[in-house]
């Protein structure tokens, strides 16, 4: 004997959720059922809605309901002329926090894996090569993660650029702020010294 | 800037799950959204489907889409006249999962706990004692949780049963089976030597 269909159904559905075992579907299931239906009637829309209505920006490949996002239509973020290249969504909120950067983006939604079979393609470099041969991107700013696939991803980046003879950076390493030299891994430490710079 | 609106939607969604902090709201959502639009559909559908259908067993407060449960239902269970009442409808399936039991069960969903403003009615005490009096219920067996507010929950009801001098007994407290005696805590030991029965 289990759970009556419905509740089966329900149970079985959340595991579609990273992170979420059988034991915490369970939880989860029977905590909405007991404690929170309006709530769990607003998460029913909300997933129906986001999933029929989210798509790719066709500029920048960022997650969206329109056709081009909000940033991308920012016609002084274009003027600026700088385009910053990271992995996904959650890195452009990161940057953003830090109001250091007012130009646009182009979220590759993923990074090169070969073995995972993520060519270009699935990154979207055909898109990316030509967002950059317009005229309004004067220098691309590498953001993937300092990863060995963000790496690897950045340098496969960086020889496109080359080739269109566009200037192309990477986001500087370091010691973070605020961090003690014995937490900082000994990476880092090395990287901090050979970048070193006058005072 | 945040993301669109439909996004920040489905994450702020994603918060009435137990355990779901802002951080893993938003993984979900881009997990979703990136890998598994299809699951996150059927998650939205078993969500709506199951808050719209799933209640109360009109005869044993279990969770089902019937009027009356599958076990309510069994005229063989309800001919042994054995009412086991638990706190949550998890138990009853680790009581089915133990195949000991093929009685019927009465849930709870709770357990009395005045500070909280869970009193009798809360529980469904009120059901109980009506479904006790009925002809087919000859033996009500506490399986309300170990804890204190398990006990004092047992406690009450056995009050009730006395009242209506109906036969009532608690499941067994010792040693688990495959357990050792040091891993085991205290009271409990000491409840089992308390309890020890002749061999
Ligand atoms: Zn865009
Ligand atoms: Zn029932």
């Amino acid at each position: 004997m289990k759970f009556s269909p419905l509740i089966n159904e329900l149970i079985e559905s959340f595991r579609c959720l990273p992170g979420v075992g059988a034991k915490s579907a369970q939880r989860m299931a029977f905590a909405l059922l007991q404690k929170n239906r309006s709530g769990a009637l607003k998460l029913s829309a909300a997933l129906h809605d986001a999933m029929e209505h989210v798509h790719h920006c066709q500029t920048c490949r960022n997650f969206t309901e329109q056709t081009e996002c909000e940033i991308c239509r920012d016609e002084q973020r274009r003027a600026t002329g700088l385009l910053c290249i990271v992995e996904n969504p959650q890195d452009v909120i990161a940057i953003e926090q830090s109001s250091e950067f007012k130009g646009c983006y182009f979220v590759l939604m993923g990074r090169l894996s070969p073995i995972d079979g993520i060519g270009p393609a699935e990154i979207g470099l055909p898109l990316l090569q030509q967002r950059l041969t317009e005229d309004d991107v004067k220098e691309a700013i590498l953001a993937t993660n300092f990863t060995m696939e963000g790496e690897a991803t950045a340098f496969y980046i960086t020889e496109m650029c080359k080739q269109l003879q566009l200037p192309v950076t990477r986001l500087a390493q370091g010691v973070p702020i605020g961090g003690e030299l014995e937490q900082v891994d000994s990476n880092t430490l090395g990287r901090a010294f050979k970048t070193r710079s006058a005072i």
